[in-house]
């Protein structure tokens, strides 16, 4: 009730704290934005805090962002790729750990791609006066859009896990890293012809080309005599029936399945065909989810370990800090063969 | 070079684009916030358009939310539950939709539970002043937080696919009607005892017991002499071979594994204990996700369909514009059996 009728039917205003606690506005925004110095007795700040606690009133993250030139948010941005539990559990501690440092973050979908939608897109979030942004993979991240955030009062323009973009920070994860181990595993064990699947889907290329050209870039140091063989391929059982049906035509050995739920639809298809992995075919995923220990065979695997998301926070941190300093090239990830029965 | 030197090394205000045009600050607001109604001429307007474009001036968002008491921003707040592919589909749709309305879409993570934790983020959300909440299952949202973002002047507060809050709009995915469905149709083949698995995991908990609910209203309405037994499990292949390993001392012929993942668990423990499905047991699973079709058998599931984003979206529009409306509460999402081979 006290607060609802001090306040009448609208929002309490900084105004309406200034004449309970019988200061000036001036004041009330000097205290509730910590930039009064020694100016305000602890006195008048106790009751002010008590006056804006009283009426309810709920500072403007706007205002704040009008006086700064920023607005305290880590803007991440996210294409439509799939999530995971992977990153569900990285993105929660990148939270936290910002939080922590005093930052919001907030995830701005993103559509990706091409160089007109990569400024409109840009545009949009400089709009939001953020001050940092986190481009996510398979976005629109441009050297012209950094540019226009930087100017806009954006302190840090980072890309995460996708490649880098001239003007911006680049946290890499590499892909390349993931087809190479998956591919010295199976040179290790006699394979000289691979097949490697890449997904039709064109918003999962940003992964799969890079995973490819890591095994032929492994198969490559393996000498002569190596044959890596590109398999495009539909997320469908249909697809995986046709391909599973011309396996024995292909004079291939193992498969690179580009990742653990691809590896599933290949091992229901090759069984049905009545092929055996891993005697006719190996089978190598990539990821390591659950699924890669349930599959029978079990999947042998490559996991990528990930940041933790605390860590990268404080990174984020100290680039924010020092937004004249030079750009910075990190790669977060590690990649290692996670050898189970399948191949 | 034009942009940068004529705004000198910081971002160009709205004061050097009304030097360049010629004109007052103030026409410059009306021109590029569209509130001058006849007042400026064509030719002014145009002037003013041209001079923003060659300075590179981008309004600020958080200005624009002084002047409107909101920021046109639609925070979609979600728990640390597992995103899918279902939620990717529908987040891009919603998103799509509501950018045709005008509104930003951004995504705020919700750490959760508790009244106090419940005040302390909505106070969080109510500083970037969004003109709608949509409060994701799993979060923090409470009778008290919805009053608050309300009096800061967020114009609508709506829970997506978890249960009511006095005080909010509701948009409900019935998780009930799952299990019911599922239940249902085991009843159907001639199943009298049938075991729930209910994950451990507390923050699957919005879906898992009213799915358990559903499962025993079922059975309730079939009759006397059904029998319901909740099994609680672990999301690992332990805690999967130890209930495999006592599947045949519980006297149950049939199995609701929860979702399609705790099914594939579940199948792989009971092919490891020698147990065959569907002639030892018969499972059913939830959700239809890819997986469910590569499994062998083939998984028995419940499929259930979210709203187009779109249409949400045109929901949404409506509740921001009548903010005075008494509270609607909807349900979204239908669910049908789809039959395969395991149950």
């Amino acid at each position: 009730m006290t607060q609802r009728s001090a306040a009448g039917t609208g929002s309490p205003t900084s105004a309406d704290v200034a004449r309970r606690a019988g200061v000036s506005r001036a004041t009330v925004s000097y205290v509730l934005n910590d930039t009064a110095g020694g100016r305000v007795s602890e006195q008048t700040r106790q009751r002010v805090r008590a006056a804006a606690d009283e009426l309810g009133y709920i500072p403007h993250a706007a205002a704040r962002a009008l006086r700064a030139g920023h607005s305290g948010i880590v803007l991440l941005t996210a294409a439509d790729i799939p999530f995971g539990p992977l990153f569900n559990k990285f993105y929660a501690e990148l939270r936290a750990g910002l939080h922590a440092h005093g930052y919001t973050v907030v995830l701005y979908g993103d559509a990706g791609d091409g160089n007109d939608q990569g400024e409109s897109a840009a545009r949009a979030w400089a709009e939001l006066r953020p001050t940092a942004v986190l481009a996510g993979p398979g976005g629109s991240l441009t050297p012209r859009s950094a540019e226009l955030l930087k100017r806009s009062g954006t302190r840090a323009v980072i890309t995460l896990g996708g490649p880098p973009v001239p003007g911006a920070h680049a946290l890499l994860m590499d892909q390349r890293e993931v087809g190479a181990v998956a591919a010295e595993h199976l040179l290790g064990r006699g394979h000289r012809s691979i097949g490697v699947i890449v997904p039709t889907d064109h918003a999962l290329d940003l992964f799969s080309l890079p995973r490819l050209a890591g095994v032929r870039a492994a198969a490559d140091s393996a000498g002569t005599g190596v044959t890596v063989a590109r398999l495009d391929l539909d997320y469908t059982e249909t697809a995986a029936a046709e391909l599973a049906a011309r396996w024995p035509g292909l004079g291939l050995t193992a498969l690179f399945s580009y990742n653990d739920e691809f590896a599933m639809l290949m091992m229901s298809a090759f069984q049905d065909a009545g092929l055996r992995v891993p005697a006719d075919v190996a089978v190598v995923g990539a990821d390591d989810v659950m699924l890669s220990r349930l599959l029978r065979p079990r999947l042998t695997t490559v996991r990528q370990t990930p940041p933790g998301g605390g860590n990268l926070a404080d990174l984020i941190e100290r680039l924010i800090q020092h937004p004249d300093a030079p750009l910075e090239v990190h790669d977060l990830a590690t990649s290692r063969i996670v050898v189970r029965d399948s191949g």
